[in-house]
């Protein structure tokens, strides 16, 4: 087997010195050669998640960003200020690998009978490091993909599905019976209406622009709320009311708006009270910050009552916490429905080399509603 | 028993208008005749509590307030502005009584035998509506005091007494190791440093002044960190790496403080860890508000990982959860530690008409560290 194996593997690697400099190059590194229960993987599609910016850029400011090396080894600097260093103490000096998913063929497996299993199969990855032509890889961060998938349709089948069935399992497990989510509009957020319209699991929708409510209606989407209006809310709390959702997913974190969700929601829920409490409605209210488009402080206002939450959130401990019955239900689920329900489009399709063009990172690093990048390693 | 009963009862009340005035008065209410289950108490120490003053003053800018009424029938009133009466819709033109907490003499008892059982006895009652001079209270709401205890010393027996108790209890029941608390000086914040000092649970105590790192070291306090110092976010990470503390109780609320808990309890974990994960170290944090004696918004920067958890808190629905077992285990403690742990020392005694004084109105509602103010309806 191991006559047949490619000896290297270019990837993508970022790096932030000591002295606040912010550094992405493309770099060779040994191939590693699968154990028993590992596999290698020839990476075909790797899609460029706002998760995957937030590793490659970081806290750069990335308007001081100057390109550098040749078109085929591109490099690319930006100085990163005083409180993005901070923020990046515990990674400084050192050169790290991107990319959380991908998809791609089993070109190499170790002996155990799982890793034998996938020998010569499209795979779907999560695993890390994906930005690079071959990955090695244990069979448990790899899910067969039906035959006759392609590596752009099976690339996203883990960060942006899993999260979303996750938000569903998490609001059952607690007890809540209906969502409100943020900059709704994005791939996430549709995959999510998705899941909810099938369910039956009432959706509150916020977004920031016309444009992206319509996205959202077209894909069946009822209650929908604009933070943009004068009238945001009272349109709000409406929302929550006629949804019944007690439980909030917020893609921005900084800034007002996990705070409005809060307070929104008591608001709703003393509109149902029949006597008054100085503390508050003691609904239980949770909403749950999963990004950080915005990276300034969130804000949480007196007037949220005594039973509020807001928590951090990330697939990977929900993963870790699951029961292997909750995660096998969502994994298949994602195979089942990934040309429909989970179906990811791309804006463009990039090599290792041109992801690293300044003009092309600047592009993608916008994160604009309905673009999304994949990288082909292999292309 | 019912042709003994007083058939009045003098009490403080107060209105917000829905024009947004505060106006609080003193009036005499008919005393209800105790049920079977019920107890008619003479209420002869009731504390004047922050939870108190919230609800007596509520969003009203006190600087507005003037004194009306006579000296033996006093009124205050003062101007709501905007925020506070949205804060306050749900009260608005209601007259409400205060008082959440006092002791006093069992002067009349329903039939049932718990009932009879406290007829003549001092008791401690959390009951609401306490600032008056006639309570009828359910059996449920009371517990009798040793012989000899006087109504000043079991006056403060439920709020901060149990509250700091349910700390430690929620901070076992959530698997935490250790606490963080702020405001630490005042005279919750001294009965917990008791209770973690007699259990062997390390305490970082965050304060914001010279004096009352003073008090705390009086009383045995080992973590004291003040927030006033050049060198505090440093202070409070080393703190939190001493203690192990992943859990906090913060009595202010708004501004920076619950922030820089959750930031800094971070940190502590990062130093602990030995390779770099982009999200954050992964260690659950929690910090819970039960206090707002800032009413600020709160205010949480990106860096706080993913596992952390901002919270309101309040004791009633933590005893409401808690095993039958647990809150007699608590209020158990209470009384036999009711003049060591959780004695509490009045910095002045005022009857009800006084507590309307506007002078006094004006002391007490300060909040300073180590004065209490006690209202004594019948003295």
């Amino acid at each position: 087997m191991a006559d047949q194996l490619p000896e290297t593997s270019l990837q993508i690697r970022t790096l932030v010195t000591p002295e606040g400099k912010l550094e992405l190059s493309l770099e060779s590194a040994p191939v590693k050669v699968p154990g028993p229960d590992q596999v290698l993987v020839r990476v075909e599609g790797t899609p460029i998640n706002p998760s995957d910016l937030g590793l490659l850029v970081g806290g750069a400011d990335m308007s001081t960003a100057v390109q550098g090396g040749t078109k085929d080894s591109p490099t690319i600097s930006a100085d990163v200020p005083a409180g993005g260093l901070r923020a990046m103490k515990a990674r400084l000096g050192q050169s790290l690998g991107v990319g959380n998913e991908g998809a791609g063929t089993v070109i190499a497996a170790g002996d155990s009978p799982a890793a034998q299993a996938l020998l010569g199969k499209m795979v779907t990855c999560l695993g890390g490091n994906m930005y690079q032509e071959y990955r090695t890889l244990h069979v448990s961060q790899c899910m067969a993909l039906p035959d006759g998938t392609t590596a752009e349709q099976g690339a996203s089948c883990y960060v942006n599905p899993l999260t979303a069935l996750s938000f569903v399992e998490t609001m059952k497990a607690k007890g809540h019976s209906a969502l409100v989510h943020t900059a709704a509009a994005s791939n996430l957020g549709q995959m999510l209406n998705k899941i909810c319209l099938k369910d039956g699991v009432p959706i509150l929708n916020v977004v920031r622009k016309k444009e992206q409510e319509d996205i959202l209606r077209g894909i069946g989407a009822k209650h929908i709320v604009n933070s943009s209006s004068d009238t945001f809310m009272e349109d709000l709390i409406s929302g929550l009311v006629e949804t019944g959702a007690t439980m909030g997913f917020d893609a921005i974190g900084g800034g007002p708006l996990a705070g409005q969700l809060l307070i929104a929601m008591e608001a709703a829920a003393n509109r149902k009270m029949k006597e008054y409490s100085r503390y508050g409605s003691g609904t239980e209210t949770q909403v749950y910050i999963y990004g950080r488009l915005d990276m300034s402080p969130s804000i949480v206002p007196a007037g949220v009552g005594f039973a509020w939450n807001l928590s951090g959130y990330l697939l990977t401990p929900f993963l870790e916490k699951a029961a292997p019955e909750v995660r096998e239900r969502m994994h298949k689920r994602v195979i089942d429905e990934l040309n429909t329900t989970f179906a990811s489009h791309y804006t463009k399709t990039v090599s290792l080399a041109e992801a690293l063009d300044l003009e092309t990172l600047h592009a993608y690093n916008a994160k604009a509603t309905g673009e999304k990048y994949l990288i082909a390693p292999n292309a």
